[in-house]
């Protein structure tokens, strides 16, 4: 063990990914001498425990970053493409959960059991992905070394909590209202920012983010565009639908990927049952498969149900299952860290 | 307007199912002489108001029969197993919406809008299909007839009504276990007759019936089985994930389908909007698709989200939406009898 200690920052802490970091910083006992902790005016002066000393959250601004080794960003896209910049000329590293540099090109998009070697070519900024990305391409991964991917189709099954606090405030009080025979008003999901809502409590909405003009929404193509990046691979072809689901916390994912050479299904057990990050839940019999009320809380990426194609036989099925606030954003973030840590210790 | 009127059998009147055909039966003004609802002892001697009527359901008995001419059975697989071979004998036309005879060679497994052509072909019973093929092969039928169909990967979003009344109540108390913070004791899902129970309030559980040995579900396999004998071509190859959501009513379907030939988008539109049974809700600019809660209590196939693969040409996205008692059940089997009796009149 070294003893160089980092001076890291966490923008957006007082945010749902912003306090996941922050305890898993804790409980990881990541090697921190000073933790800065930032937010908009609006939640500036909340107070947070880490390892037992209160630290009051101050206003992020361009100066908040000097001196700071290892910048954490999770407070949308505009205050990271406001800011980061700004942190990156003071020398640190940042770790960006939001959209703002994931497809440009000079920013690496990593995912630390898929792509890690991709670290290294940071210019300043490395982009942590899409959540719905993330736990399929760690899922993936093992396929692609061992056969080579084709195509995937996906279709989601997607938490509320990746909307935010709000939409979970809105799941739970709507599911109140259905049950007691009161009226509903839809007012945060599908979309925010767009007129249209729709009640999410007992109904599934084929919507995740607004629509672009070929009719997919901005996060199916999140999936299709990240996936090929992350991979490292144009030619893999992912066509996704994403639906919002009313489940809190934890993402599923309903999988087919076609493979480039022939497989066997205890080979791909065999691969996924020793691949990083990954927990392989398929027993049939025991009725053992991923489920989202399991995985919550858990970093991991749960896999299951596999089975084979019945008619394409280099076909294959798959159920994916993790928690969208963990490895989805907030873990995958902090492994980014703990590379860079360990690189320089 | 003829004036022949019919001697109908409703078996399993209580059930969830038959409650929506004797509604319908009445809504539709179905041509009736004599009305007969028949159950098991358990729930005989309830009184059912028809058309301003009240009617004692009796025990379904081999005799129950007699002088019936249309016979609807909703009341699991072994009591149309029993029963409706005695029907047939007493001269009856068995409408079966259980899984008794679906892949007989000899029974007709209709979808009105796809195969009502086969409904001449039954002796005696004419089999409904699964309530997840038929919205789907309705939605399908107007593109296989135009295109042909190579493939099919389906993902499903399945209500609890489709487990029967008990799912629904176990759903609707968890949920408010759950929101009360109290203890969740998961009775009845995925499978009654199975050990293993799952939370499915704020869950998503990939499994709807039984396992098959081949690592498909029942319910998985009905859908490649049941669609290629509907839609008259075994060689469309179908994949199927089935998964059950907390959802009450309607069930929704993420359907990748790979055409025989290349297609325009717009010409798609124009063929489901002109297709019977079906309801276009297909405008991203005003957040428009098909939703659960929309769909139900309602007797269309409701499509939308349709859009191109970006990757394979021939590979169309849509999302499909139906009630799942409704066409999934109940008005597909009144859809064959009307068919039945205006033959007759």
């Amino acid at each position: 063990m070294s003893n160089v200690k980092f001076n890291v920052a966490v923008v957006g802490a007082t945010g749902a990914v912003g306090e996941q970091i922050i305890g898993l910083l804790e409980k990881r006992d990541f090697p921190i001498a000073k933790l800065k902790l930032l937010s908009s005016p609006r939640s500036a002066g909340t107070v947070i425990n880490f390892k037992g000393q209160d630290i009051v959250v101050e206003v992020a601004t361009p100066e908040s970053f000097e001196g700071i080794d290892i910048a954490l960003f999770s407070a949308g896209g505009d205050v990271s493409k406001a800011l980061a910049p700004h942190a990156v000329r003071h020398g640190a590293v940042c770790i960006d959960n939001t959209n703002a540099f994931r497809m440009d090109p000079g920013t690496p998009l990593v995912v630390p059991e898929v792509n890690p070697e991709q670290i290294d070519n940071h210019k300043g900024i490395i982009a942590n992905p899409n959540c719905s990305t993330i736990q399929m391409v760690a899922a993936l991964k093992p396929l692609q070394d061992k056969y080579g991917i084709a195509r995937i189709i996906v279709s989601t099954y997607q938490a509320v909590s990746g909307a935010g606090a709000r939409a979970i405030d809105e799941l739970l009080r709507q599911s109140k209202e259905v049950l007691d025979g009161g009226e509903i008003n839809p007012d945060i999901l599908p979309v925010g920012s767009l007129p249209v809502k729709h009640q999410i409590a007992f109904n599934a909405i084929p919507q995740i983010d607004k629509f672009n003009e070929n009719g997919y929404t901005l996060e199916e193509m999140k999936m299709v565009n990240e996936t090929k990046k992350i991979m490292g691979d144009d030619s893999i072809e992912v066509t996704a639908t994403c639906v919002r689901i009313p489940v809190v916390y934890g993402h599923s994912e309903s999988i087919y990927v076609e493979l480039k050479s022939d497989y066997e299904l205890d080979e791909v057990r065999e691969l996924l049952l020793n691949a990083p990050g990954i927990t392989l839940q398929d027993d049939p019999s025991s009725q053992s498969y991923p489920l989202a009320t399991h995985a919550a809380g858990k970093p991991d990426v749960f896999v299951g149900r596999l089975r084979r194609d019945l008619g394409a036989k280099r076909g294959l099925n798959m159920w994916v299952v993790s928690d969208n606030l963990m490895k989805g954003a907030a873990w995958n973030a902090v492994q980014i860290a703990e590379i860079i840590a360990s690189q320089r210790s």
